[in-house]
């Protein structure tokens, strides 16, 4: 167990918002929550898995939807609690623990918040080791655990509870119902034990940001290159550096999709790059070709400081680092590959590791990944 | 308490499509689930609500959706044993008995086929007294009585719970849960008490349907005209005799919405009538002026037989007869005509009581309608 003070929350949200893809919510929304909880409740707890017992059972809250109506809604609470509380309920009050369904801005802070009102720990680790704009798309899935029971609430005091065959019929319902509860609501889903945890999760992914952030920190106060020293915590690689020259989005059933631009600049100068996001990036297509894909991580990053930039933050004219990071071991097996990789999102290629294509070594330095642990084929339960 | 019988069920489906205004399901499939509910478990007990004890809980199983898609995936049965009983969990078990939540004919039959199923009774009455597209247009809502919990099933397994503040919202979530369950599923809500089923629900009205049915069995039979029987029964006026030239339908938000135009006959020739629908038939307008209107009642019927013709079955050249019938004294309510009136569905008139309109005496003949109550105007809780 190790206990989080405020240094320590601005470095996981600042490094959460570079795991989140351009997704996961607003990074500084997400240091809002943390400090918030801090300032409100004092130190947080974060456990590792191992200090779990088997039989706690731990549960994910989130939030569910579109992050462009984020910024206007914020701040979330009350819905968050709620919906936390109606899964507890059903779940008979056994809950022990909290956990990030996903390491994004928003959504990695998200369990502090909640950790830290009703006085139990975060797990270190996530379900994701980035995010995802699906809910179903979570190593839990591959190993046959479901959502349900999956709560909702919204900020007037409406709330859902799902019962669903798989966790692809929960993705559809949970969006039909975060649209309707203006497109970002509070979510808490799949109750799982310790056991399972260890097992399905992706581990120490919140002590992985901790450690992004704290470089991003530690290089912006010494004036140093804040952009190699996340190429060093990740294992990433530069896999462009342009100017955005356009971006196009929509939000369409709770997602913003769309594409940003960027035209090369020093070594790229002549090419382009474009970079497909569904609320997450999900391709960087180089002068025609893709390059980088899902389930490998794809983020946007100011060029001086380092600062992840999510999707609904792109604009014209700033000038951006692309950087690939290796995915989590669990996304790179068949049954990965399958959920969360490019032909799930309509890209009918074959999934290249990031490593493979631009030479690096594979081996990942952050995460504790078990890369030999194959999950077990099934999908959802 | 009364015994149903194969034939009482089967007066019962028909006199419902008369009630049902057009929607509530194919009065055919309606018998079946009847008869089939009959034959499997024997007869049906029917009991009034003086019956009921003031403390017992009676809840609401209902078909929502648009009738179109039901067609295809009748026959019905495991999902609504589901919702029944997911509600019924979260009520601790205490249901006592089921009740038609509208009258129409598939609605006015589920509860039968649950009832028979766990040998409870099915109460005399329903909370529309008619047929509506929308689950917070009943009369509870007049009351301030809520759809919470409110189940939702589909017959893959998936089960959704709703709570929700206000009987609008229970609306918006339950149809766009069933549009993802494939624009149809089972619905269990509305849990009240026997004491709110004698104040706010519409009494009387299966009893009421079973006359309406046995009149045009009688009619029939006897080779006496069926029509004239039903005007008898429910004092309805003929408001139009013609055939139908245009029909339009598309299925949009689980809805069936639409229109049919219809060239007058006899006393009517000369004139057009058009009868817009969504689900049920809401507006009939004469030559380009509303007569009829919700919350009246609007049928279609075959000239001929007297058969009640469903949205989903109106086809060109059909000879029909429509039909005005009074709605429900709560209806006529001010809370009534706000909830359920014709501003409700975008028609910007003031509502005409059908007899001020086509000089009928007002006096309801059929249910036993509480004309003096006056229901307090809170909109849902």
């Amino acid at each position: 167990m190790r206990v989080l003070g405020e240094q320590e929350l601005r470095d996981i949200a600042a490094g959460s918002a570079v795991l989140g893809t351009g997704g996961g919510g607003d990074p500084y929304l997400g240091t809002l929550v943390a400090v918030r909880a801090f300032q409100q409740y004092g130190p947080l707890k974060l456990v590792t898995a191992d200090e779990l017992d088997d039989e706690a059972m731990v549960v994910y809250p989130f939030v569910i939807g579109s992050p462009v109506p984020l910024i206007e809604k914020f701040p979330l609470g009350k819905e968050m609690v709620q919906a936390y509380e109606t899964l507890n309920r059903f779940l008979h009050g056994r809950v022990q623990a909290v956990m990030p369904i996903e390491i994004g801005g928003i959504n990695s802070m998200v369990p502090f918040f909640i950790a830290a009102r009703l006085g139990i720990p975060v797990v270190d680790g996530d379900c994701m080791g980035r995010a995802y704009p699906e809910v179903q798309l979570v190593t839990l899935t591959m190993y046959g655990i479901g959502a349900s029971p999956f709560a909702i609430a919204d900020e007037r005091g409406n709330s859902v509870v799902l019962h669903t065959v798989d966790n692809f019929w929960a993705e559809r319902f949970a969006r039909s119902v975060a649209v309707d509860m203006g497109a970002i609501c509070a979510g808490a889903a799949y109750p799982v034990t310790g056991k399972q945890v260890k097992e399905a999760a992706v581990l120490g992914s919140i002590s992985y940001t901790e450690r992004i952030g704290r470089a991003i920190r530690e290089a912006n106060a010494a004036k140093q290159d804040a952009i190699a020293a996340i190429v060093e915590v990740t294992n990433g690689v530069v896999i462009f550096r342009g100017k955005i020259v356009d971006v196009q989005r929509r939000t369409s059933r709770g997602w913003a999709l769309g594409e940003a631009v960027l035209e090369g600049m020093e070594a790229d100068a002549g090419s382009q790059m474009v970079v497909r996001f569904q609320n997450e990036n999900l391709v960087a297509i180089r002068d025609g070709e893709i390059v980088a894909s899902v389930p490998d991580l794809i983020t946007i990053m100011d060029a001086e400081s380092g600062q992840a930039i999510t999707t609904e933050h792109l604009r014209y004219g700033f000038r951006v680092v692309v950087l690939g990071i290796p995915c989590d071991p669990k996304w790179r097996t068949p049954a990965g590959i399958a959920l969360g990789g490019p032909r799930h999102f309509r890209y009918d290629i074959d999934y290249v590791p990031l490593e493979r294509r631009f030479g690096r070594s594979g081996q990942r330095a952050g995460v504790r990944g078990e890369a030999g642990a194959s999950p077990s084929p099934r999908a959802g339960r």
